[in-house]
């Protein structure tokens, strides 16, 4: 068995950008205390999920939030995916998932690539009127093997995922706000059905629920295995939620059901 | 509202082939009978689910266990899915999905694409022994509009799904037989992510339960709506589930969560 012990660190965004930078730093050393090898975060953790919120709170290369999670990796000795921020670059601001490893060098960055334009009764939300989409699939080296990362909305698109699969990825990352309409719906389906059809780990890090957020979120930060089984889960409040993930159960999982050497590349194209 | 009124016919083979064909009569007229306009068949409905049963059973184009069902289908006016048959052409045998239109013509047969090759702990099945892959996606016009067809197997695939989507399927007919393994991990699983990935509906119609067969099935057979949905789903015993399919779903769910028109080909390839 080769064990890696992930830990999900579900907070809500404090009122003051400082407080939420302090009760991240602290669910990131007790996780690392606790043994964490990778800890994730979850999707715009450093504000107020609403539109007004994003402009403000954007940083360009290099700003504090980036310095910030790089110094806890370095600190920690962990893989750190810092969620997701604000990122500005010229006019443009993208919804950005930055990844750095244990030396506290930036490992990734990944835009979000598929934005939140919905139209649900109870939940109207454009996020392309803030946010301008990404452009690449993101699968980077780390110390524990290709790890891809995604983020929120990115779930629902298979394409995406099969991408990162046949990029090597043995992990997705994915800082997610599922809410209240969707989350119950489609939250748990996707992280599974995206973990069974390409037999890997999908990490779903989600925001704990802030019931006087613009915004409020379903919670329920999730760890599926390899065979599409939740090998850890929680409710909606402030946790850090623990996973050992298994790493040998990859390739158990594709050998004893090859789906991805079972593509038929003549009847579809398989995205790489 | 515009309801489509489907059945699905769980059942398992009798063991001798006219009593199989005289139950699924029975059933296809009860269901319709009972105001069913599609009615679906299990996968390898009329021989046990057993290598050494496919080529006795297997017929040419125009065979016996075919004629039996263009003549159901014209007799109860319904488009009738009848499930698959071993189907034999030159010296190669497919698992092939017949489907019938109302008046007992063939609309489509879908020869399954993907073979069920698996090594998984007290279920070990290769049917790339008996049978040959397909060589198509299948999309098909009938009088409740376009549908696609798949086989059990299938199911892992959403890039087959995503190619029948993209050709204007609005409901998949898939005949299966899940097992005791893998049926409780993936069966509804898979069946709700295809049809949320696709916001389409997807009616997997699986064989009854029957502990003395060679090969047990897991049952349960399940219509998913397209918000991803159990719209009506049963236990592993022998009889008829009815789904009424709001086909005004298909296109509110896509306005809601309009995920297929936020496909991004400059990043990946996308099955049509």
């Amino acid at each position: 068995m080769s064990i890696l012990k992930a830990a999900l660190c579900q907070f809500s965004a404090a009122r003051e950008a400082e407080a939420t930078k302090e009760k991240a730093a602290r669910m990131i050393r007790e996780a690392a205390e606790n043994g964490a090898q990778l800890i994730v975060l979850p999707e715009m953790w450093c504000c107020p999920y609403t539109p007004r919120a994003f402009r403000p709170y954007a940083e360009a290369d290099g700003g504090r939030t980036q310095a910030f999670l790089s110094a806890l990796a370095r600190e920690t000795g962990v893989v750190l995916a810092g969620g997701s921020i604000p990122e500005r670059e010229g006019g443009k601001l993208y919804n950005t998932a930055f990844i750095y490893g244990p030396d506290g060098r930036e490992l990734a960055r990944h835009r979000k690539a598929h934005l939140f334009d919905v139209d649900i009764p109870g939940m109207r939300f454009k996020e392309s009127d803030s946010f301008a989409p990404g452009d690449a699939v993101t699968v980077f080296d780390t110390p524990f093997g290709k790890m891809g990362a995604a983020v929120c909305f990115d779930l629902r698109f298979p394409e995406l995922f099969r991408a990162m699969t046949e990029r090597g990825a043995r992990i997705v990352l994915l800082p997610a706000q599922f809410n209240l309409k969707t989350g119950p719906r489609h939250w748990e389906l996707l992280l599974r059905a995206r973990a069974a059809d390409n037999q890997l780990f999908v990490l779903g890090c989600a925001a704990a629920r802030d019931e006087s957020s613009p915004y409020t979120c379903w919670g329920h930060s999730t760890a599926v295995d390899p065979f599409g089984m939740v090998c850890a889960s929680c409710d909606e409040t402030e946790q850090i939620l623990y996973a050992a993930l298994d790493m040998d159960e990859i390739d158990e999982a594709r050998r004893q059901i090859p789906t991805l050497s079972a593509l038929r590349e003549d009847l579809y194209p398989v995205a790489k």
